[in-house]
């Protein structure tokens, strides 16, 4: 056997298909370019952060009489009262739901990303298939990219809902092809999704469902609701596919965020698996990962929750985020991106506007369109990123989460008067 | 194609091998017998938890000017101050290494538990061989099982030191049985180590770089220094993998973690990687677990570090565990252990005692010993737990971690009756 070289490491099959996210270059192209304004980055509100309302939910933890527990571990499915306290959440969103039976089928996790991760990871070999919402959430196919699983879209008609029809067709045309048997999961983001900012009907939800059974494929669904606390005025009105009848025979799983619209520097998530084997599965890979979530997050998290300053909190951001959507909104409509043949809806929540450029116009990281942009100073995701398949060059998403009023005009703008030069 | 039912969900290969982890077992134990003591959880000390020192980084982050950016989402490399102060910190304790170096190399983690993660999850696939220490740390075995990674122990002489003669032998008959390939990486804890409280001598380090040197099995190294700052009086002298010679040829990651011996609840660790190839596949996988961990604790950490409370509390606790080590360690030989043929070393850091039982007496977790100490209200961790193959059954994990020192005492003399019944 011959010595191995230092520098040809071998890598496992999951360490070999590592490759920096596609975003990074964007980020790097941001970097050389000082005073260029973001609409890429998907962070949250800079200005309302819960500085106030962290302090005294810290205070109010180390007043408490007893041990200081909430510094010490934690147990590894999550801190039983706040699962408890998020299982009552849900429960009293969808009132068919029994609390103390979500809370036993509740586990928290780094960040909603965390929960995805799981899923993937006890769901899928390299070679399987994920069925994903079209347009989807670019990290989470680049996860499945990472794990070496294949994503293949949901067809959905010209106004971007699913398609049943087509979904038939597709799914046959798996069955000839022999790879029904790798499809492992289908995944969507059902409220105000990232990128869309749509959301799913609950007539859009069970179609999917009969479909999938009707082709035999009771595979399990992962249902993400990062966004479903974000909307402008009121709450999207379907249910989950935990409440959803033709869901009933699907595993299921449903997760959220509690700090995206709270604080996102604390990364908590958290879900809710209806199949115990599923779920013992990803209890047993967070012990390896992790044995737990930072119990310290997850204390904040319940007591911010108690004291009411979670809601609260909420409440505010809802009203800068819609004011911000409306600044961006207006901004683009007013310098005349309609005009110039780019087409998009006014989002009911979320942190994205996702548009459409005439059709030709290629947007994508390496185009003539994506540089100009660069040069005018203001980046944006291309769209192409967030299809699982079949990818059309001609999207965008723009992100007003994290930029002020003032520059999201300015960055409306700059990017519209690239826009008209391509016109 | 016929229906698959929610019962017979498919999971992927690792979720099919998930299992309990076998302390789960002795947890539901523990939790049917009340007034029980734990001399099993690898708990901190929970008295002592830096409250005011949190709080105090808390006030000091919120009177910042800047906009509250610790709230918000960090990168997924880890935070620079944090990454940068951390490098600082290593390149004190060992000159010869660079600070700006180590700063490109460094992760931040959740726990050191992730960066073990990363390091197995990037470099090994199922059937593949890891050299692990003899004992090794339980959970890192049981992570390796999850990846259905196969442990082969490092041979050990009596003393517990590295026997180079008999590594010889094992790499000599791996390789004849065409499993020299197989191996990925080797893994020790050399710093007041889980379970066995021994420190690697420099001596010990060399030897084994040199012998798998000798057999061509320039594989990575991962060194983990959870530990190396719970020292009782002094340091171990020692220096890591990233400063010995004979190491240089090598891959190597050395990890550690900063709020074990501060607030495990807060859960940060890091690592440094010498090899980019390998540090890139880690950092891309952990972009899909999580894309960071959560900022506001790097914040916290990065905070405590540079205002000093960090370095006090560490020197406030060591005494503290060396004074719990001494109230175990003395209620053991007080209460005549020795004389019923127990074996072990005082240690000078770490959170445990490791016992070597007399020949013959299975301390395993359905033995009538481990029922026995139940009964008499006190638990430990089996010692077979702690070994990657060839587990011997007569040793015994006491940790000294989380009881005060009443409470030791008091373990300590129900643990002593047992033995003594059996002996």
């Amino acid at each position: 056997m011959k010595p191995a070289l230092a520098a040809s490491i071998a890598l496992s099959q999951l360490g070999r298909r590592a490759a920096p996210p596609t975003i990074a270059r964007l980020m790097a192209m941001a970097l050389e370019q000082p005073g260029l304004l973001s609409l890429a980055a998907g962070f949250t509100d800079n200005t309302t952060l819960p500085v106030a309302e962290l302090r005294t939910a810290i205070e109010a933890l180390a007043a408490r009489p007893s041990e200081p527990e909430f510094l010490q571990y934690g147990t590894n499915q999550g801190r039983p009262p706040l699962r408890r306290r998020l299982a009552a959440r849900l429960a009293a969103m969808e009132p068919s739901l029994d609390a103390a039976g979500l809370e036993r089928h509740l586990l928290i996790t780094n960040g909603s990303q965390q929960a995805l991760y799981l899923a993937m990871q006890t769901l899928c070999d390299p070679g399987d298939i994920v069925l994903v919402d079209r347009p989807s959430y670019f990290v989470f196919l680049e996860m499945l990219a990472g794990l070496g699983v294949r994503a293949v879209s949901l067809p959905v008609d010209d106004g971007g809902r699913i398609d049943a029809t087509a979904l038939d067709a597709r799914l046959a045309e798996l069955a000839r092809a022999g790879e029904a048997e790798r499809i492992k999961a289908v995944y969507f983001i059902s409220y105000f999704s990232n990128p869309s900012a749509r959301s799913l009907t609950e007539a859009e939800k069970t179609v999917l469902a009969e479909t999938l059974a009707r082709h035999g494929l009771i595979v399990p669904v992962v249902e993400d609701a990062a966004y479903r606390e974000l909307y402008f005025e009121r709450p999207a009105v379907a249910s989950s596919v935990l409440s959803l009848p033709a869901w009933r025979e699907f595993p299921r799983f449903y997760l959220s965020t509690l700090t995206k619209p709270f604080a996102s520097g604390l990364k908590v998530g958290w879900g809710v698996c209806t199949e115990g084997a599923w779920l013992d599965a990803m209890l047993h890979a967070k012990g390896h990962h992790d044995f737990g979530t930072a119990n310290f997050n997850q204390a904040l998290c319940d007591q911010v929750l108690a004291d009411g300053t979670f809601d609260a909190h909420v409440r505010k951001i809802r009203s800068v985020y819609a004011r911000k959507m409306r600044a961006l909104h207006t901004a683009l409509e007013g310098a005349g991106l309609n005009a110039a043949g780019w087409r998009w809806a006014e989002p009911a929540g979320g942190l994205y506007l996702w548009l459409q450029a005439p059709r030709g116009l290629d947007t994508g990281l390496e185009s003539a369109f994506c540089r100009a942009c660069v040069e005018a100073g203001v980046i944006y995701v291309p769209g192409d990123l967030c299809f699982g398949d079949d990818a059309p060059r001609n999207f965008v998403r723009l992100s007003f989460g994290v930029l002020g009023e003032t520059e999201l005009r300015e960055a409306g703008r700059r990017f519209v008067t690239t826009a008209k030069r391509f016109a």
